[in-house]
């Protein structure tokens, strides 16, 4: 964008790139906001935000961990009054915006986003009135205490306990043993006086199973810890210095009856368990929760590492390709484009993915609130689980190739590039592991096969299941792989390959007497492949059809279906064997592959900058060194070393153990 | 160890795992260690060490920048007068293994490592006794200043330069431009008052190129930076925290003429230039700094995160295998076997091959200095780069593996797996970029191609090339995969094959009138690959020839053995396609390899702590709270959590943002 680098000189480097560019890049700005009113509001948000000196984050590299948590609460405040103040609404675009532009950055991440929607999911109407007003107005802050030393991925096991206690009419609540401490949740360390514990309901000696309970664990009034309640920082992480990720034991805790979030499930006053209604409905905000981390999350990581590294790559020159000629933008050596190009196409691939599993998602949830019907919600599960794991492991690797490809600035925290991949990779575990999700989807899937074999009818995104499975690719030139129809199949092709042989090797499993858990386990490596190639069928398939739901002018038409093709085709040489093992196809079709992918990549390395432009991101945004508008890296990294406050530092290593060595050399030289 | 656990209780789901071992520990570490003498030597110096509360690394994940600079500058003194008092010398294994217990936090990394290295090797014998003792004593700390902002792979485009004044007899220094600027040595931005800096000398205005000059950057009074020189940290970086990597900025700095490094090349006062003998003996010095960086920074790196990994998933418990039973350990479960048992292999592979490498490094030298012969040069520059790539990036990919596997802890820098991965990742990129050393390896892969098709006898790394090309894998069952023989058949297949297929592209591109600097490029990415296969298979054969030359117990040789045929298994599944391609293996050959390995997986599973246990690391050296030798992770999670500064501080944030809002809710609940 020219307002992004207005009032500055750009490197002809990077000037000469847009002045090439074949297409008009503030179309595929509107394109990718979702309309120009969109790309509007949004810049104007960003202009509010940027030019708020609160939300700078221009020396964040040099704060420690206490300064970036001091500056996230500030923030946090900050952002808060200045909503009111604006009146901006929580459902507007502003807000949406505003939070995509700062919102990382800030505390109470996990108060605004599970606290509070836990209480309104779970809670009664009379505990959402009591609670959710002074949770909005920061006069409580809430964390949300799930996940414990000993126990993530297995909520059934979690250890903490919640007993009922009829002479008091308090849940007492425990932390039986250390691996029971609740540990990882952020806001807990510093900020939250609440805490919503899941814990294991005993009432009458019987244990009920995990629920939800308010806990107070600070004093209002001076903020001191409640007895009975240790709380306490985690300590370092890769990432997130700005979040105060806790820890949390308490023992003999007594909260009152009313404490526990009660919409479907309540004790009363002499210990009864009462469960009331169906609490499947709550599972549709953990797919919320793991689709808006897609595209809140995962997809920014990548397209700002792409922006920086494809900036970057044609400023950077190194060596002659050309004997006796200037040396080189790395952009035009073909590895580097390798490199970058697919990830380019993978942001794209990514990001029509993400809104087709949103639509997918508010369908769903419509469903179960106007009619009750809860039967596409494992299907949901299915898509939304594996696709998580399939973003979050390819997005992570992706920003880490741009950081790579970048060289020895790129392992330079100014560019930009470690903290994105350290985030990035954080949301591999979080919000269910990877390889846990993918056997999720694998377990949809076999469920599903067995539906083919009885003739029943099945959910839209595996209906290819039931296809005729066609045995060879009909490719016969490089061009042939430039149809969206011709490798669609080979993916489809592949994906009920895989879930054939899965099945029937389970089923060989059983037959041969070996026990159904065992049969599992030993099966699921190629389970997690099988479901890996499922959705990455479902990926190609949806870029496929989008595309071709597309009326855009020609020339950005163009970039995206260049774009989709490249995802495709680096997609089946990165697996070639997959694609190879039956001979669906051949070495010599995989060299057309492979040819035809070479072509798509010098004709995208054109347009590479402009593409990266119309992601629109402002430089405080990206608050990378090398990844700036101005194509000025060398210049930029210079100016930020000159801040390090290391260097006005007094050196007390020198006068400590190095001066009287230094001294006596004086004489010498 | 015994040792290493004694005076406290074991974890007996860790203990259980050591009483199963099917073999005798204590015989696998005499064996990694290269005899029960050094074994000796080496616990002892880490007694010495470990036991040095100087040296200790206890709560260096709470340091600032500045205080983990501080802690190495206060180290490197300390172990510099501990080796002086304890009488080892430079040579002995003492030293040694005293670097590679403590080595990385030290201070004068570069000092030590390469600017008196470099003295020695390119400075005369005056110049060498002048120098090199005050280094030793650190009188002087001298840093190596080479890559600049704008370069560092292509060392020749290097700008900054020293101009020969014969009236004042002085060489001139000058940083042209911002890109000039020197970026990155180690040593500098605190440390160093003197520098080599590599320069594009000038005499009677002609450039010579480049040469090294000893520059003094800062008073040895009073530390202060000399005039003409702006000297400062280029900020922080993925890790290395307690380097002080700096940049170097000189105006019109001179320097006397003795100070060029005249071994091979000097300025006569007259200005004259001579160049004297060969330099390619110090090309040699290149190679022994890549040979080293495997053995002391990329092996013990991801030897370091496989004991944490593996011994924190036989303590980690999550969700049932079977149902109803406790929940199991994460390492039974085939995926977690999948992710980690390779990665122990491949450090047994890369162990053997550093070995031969050195082995080689050593008889080139020898051959260099006893007869001047350098004509094996080329072959051990090719070798040393391709495998200097392949093994810093399976070394990096495998330590995030390792670290992912450990889930949300893994995540936490208490578990050592973070800083581990962020320093193993940067040897990616230092001492050679890794996509450019493949290229270089596969510029001499395709110069031996012309030497076979000319008949010419090849280098023996390279001499498969003429070898018979067999067309079909032999296998016929799954344990037809457990034949070294056949495997490494398999490897050289694939090597031969992407080796002409690569030569047969160029020479067409040639013919069809496409320059070769183009044709070089657009066939880059095939050469990478084929490069990467080549070094694959030399791997591999080493694997399979050291094991065959091994004389061991039956119990250990059976480990070693396995391990060989799973990381070769491995392999082949990973890059399944290019064992398909040309149908050299079948889909049905290419199951049974995946049945086999999957075999190799639970037998290996059962000794995987005791293989863990043998590589003998110290609790302390691996700073872990997951991978402690006792297997209480939890418990020391949440010892070290308490330690935290900042669950001591006053809370700011709290105090200016905070408080007023919450205690105006006290009276609302």
């Amino acid at each position: 964008m020219g307002s992004r680098g207005l009032g500055r000189s750009v490197n002809p480097d990077i000037d000469s790139e847009r002045k090439a560019s074949s297409f008009d890049v503030e179309k595929l700005v509107n394109f990718l906001d979702g309309g120009a009113d969109r790309t509007r509001i949004r810049r104007a948000v960003e202009r509010i935000i940027n030019s708020d000196p609160i939300f700078s984050q221009e020396n964040q590299y040099f704060l420690t961990r206490t300064e970036r948590y001091e500056a996230a609460v500030k923030g946090a405040v900050h952002l808060w009054r200045k909503i009111k103040e604006l009146g901006w609404t929580n459902d507007g675009p502003e807000v949406y915006f505003a939070l995509r532009t700062v919102g990382r950055e800030l505390a109470f991440g996990i108060h605004n986003g599970v606290f509070i929607p836990t209480i309104i999911g779970l809670g009664t109407d009379a505990q959402i009135a009591k609670w959710v007003p002074l949770a909005k107005d920061y006069q409580i802050i809430g964390t949300y205490a799930q996940t414990e030393l000993g126990h993530g991925t297995n909520v059934r096991g979690l250890e903490t306990t919640a007993t009922f206690d009829s002479s008091s009419q308090d849940f007492i609540l425990n932390s039986p043993q250390v691996s029971s401490i609740k540990w990882w949740p952020g806001d807990l360390s510093r900020s939250a006086n609440h805490a919503i514990v899941l814990a294991q309901l005993y009432t009458k000696g019987v244990c009920h199973g995990m629920h939800a309970f308010i806990v107070q664990i600070r004093s209002l009034v001076d903020h001191s810890v409640l007895p009975g309640i240790k709380v306490g920082d985690i300590g370092p992480k890769m990432a997130f210095e700005q979040v105060d990720n806790g820890y949390l034991m308490m023992q003999n805790v007594h909260i009152p009856r009313e404490n526990m979030l009660s919409r479907h499930s309540m004790v009363t006053s002499d210990g009864s368990y009462i469960h009331q209604g169906s609490d499947k409905i709550n599972y549709i905000s953990m797919v919320f929760t793991r689709v808006r981390m897609l595209s809140f999350e995962l997809l920014p990581a990548l397209s700002k590492a792409c922006v920086i590294a494809i900036r970057y790559s044609v400023v950077r020159r190194q060596s002659e390709l050309k004997p006796g000629e200037k040396e080189a933008k790395i952009l035009d050596y073909q590895v580097q484009q390798q490199k970058l190009l697919p990830l380019l196409a993978t942001v794209f691939a990514f990001h029509f993915m993400a809104s087709s599993l949103e639509a997918f998602c508010k369908q769903v949830n419509s469903q179960i609130q106007t009619k009750g019907n809860i039967s596409s919600l494992p299907e949901l599960h299915a898509l939304s689980a594996g696709l998580k794991a399939l973003l979050s492991g390819t997005c992570s690797a992706g920003v880490e190739t741009c950081r790579r490809a970048c060289g020895g600035h790129g392992y330079s925290m100014f560019s930009g590039l470690p903290s994105l991949y350290a985030r990035a990779v954080a949301s591999c575990t979080y919000e269910g592991e990877n390889t846990v999700m993918f056997l999720q989807t694998a377990r949809f899937l076999m469920k599903c096969l067995a539906r083919v074999d009885c003739g029943q009818p099945l959910p839209q995104s595996v209906s290819y299941l039931s296809e005729p499975f066609s045995l060879h690719c009909s490719a016969k030139e490089k061009t042939d792989f430039l149809k969206p129809l011709l490798y669609a199949e080979a993916y489809k092709h592949r994906a009920q390959r895989l879930i054939k042989d899965s099945g029937n090797k389970l089923q060989s499993l059983l037959q041969s007497g070996v026990e159904q858990y065992v049969a599992w386990n030993i099966t699921s490596v190629q389970l997690a492949r099988t479901a890996i190639a499922h959705c990455h069928y479902v990926v190609v398939k949806n870029f496929v059809e989008t595309v071709e739901g597309l009326q855009l002018d020609p020339e950005i038409q163009q970039v995206i279906n260049r774009l989709c093709d490249l995802y495709a085709l680096t997609g089946i040489l990165s697996d070639a064997g997959d694609f190879l093992y039956d001979g669906y196809m051949s070495g010599k079709q995989m060299d057309l592959v492979s040819a035809s992918q070479l072509d798509l990549l010098s004709l995208i390395r054109k347009d590479a900058v402009s593409i990266v432009d119309a992601f629109d991101y402002p430089d405080q945004q990206l608050n990378s060194a090398i990844g700036k508008y101005d194509g000025y890296a060398y210049q930029c990294l210079f100016e930020w070393a000159q801040k390090d406050p290391s260097n006005t530092k007094v050196n007390l290593a020198y006068e400590k153990y190095l001066k009287p060595h230094f001294q006596s050399a004086q004489s010498k030289l």
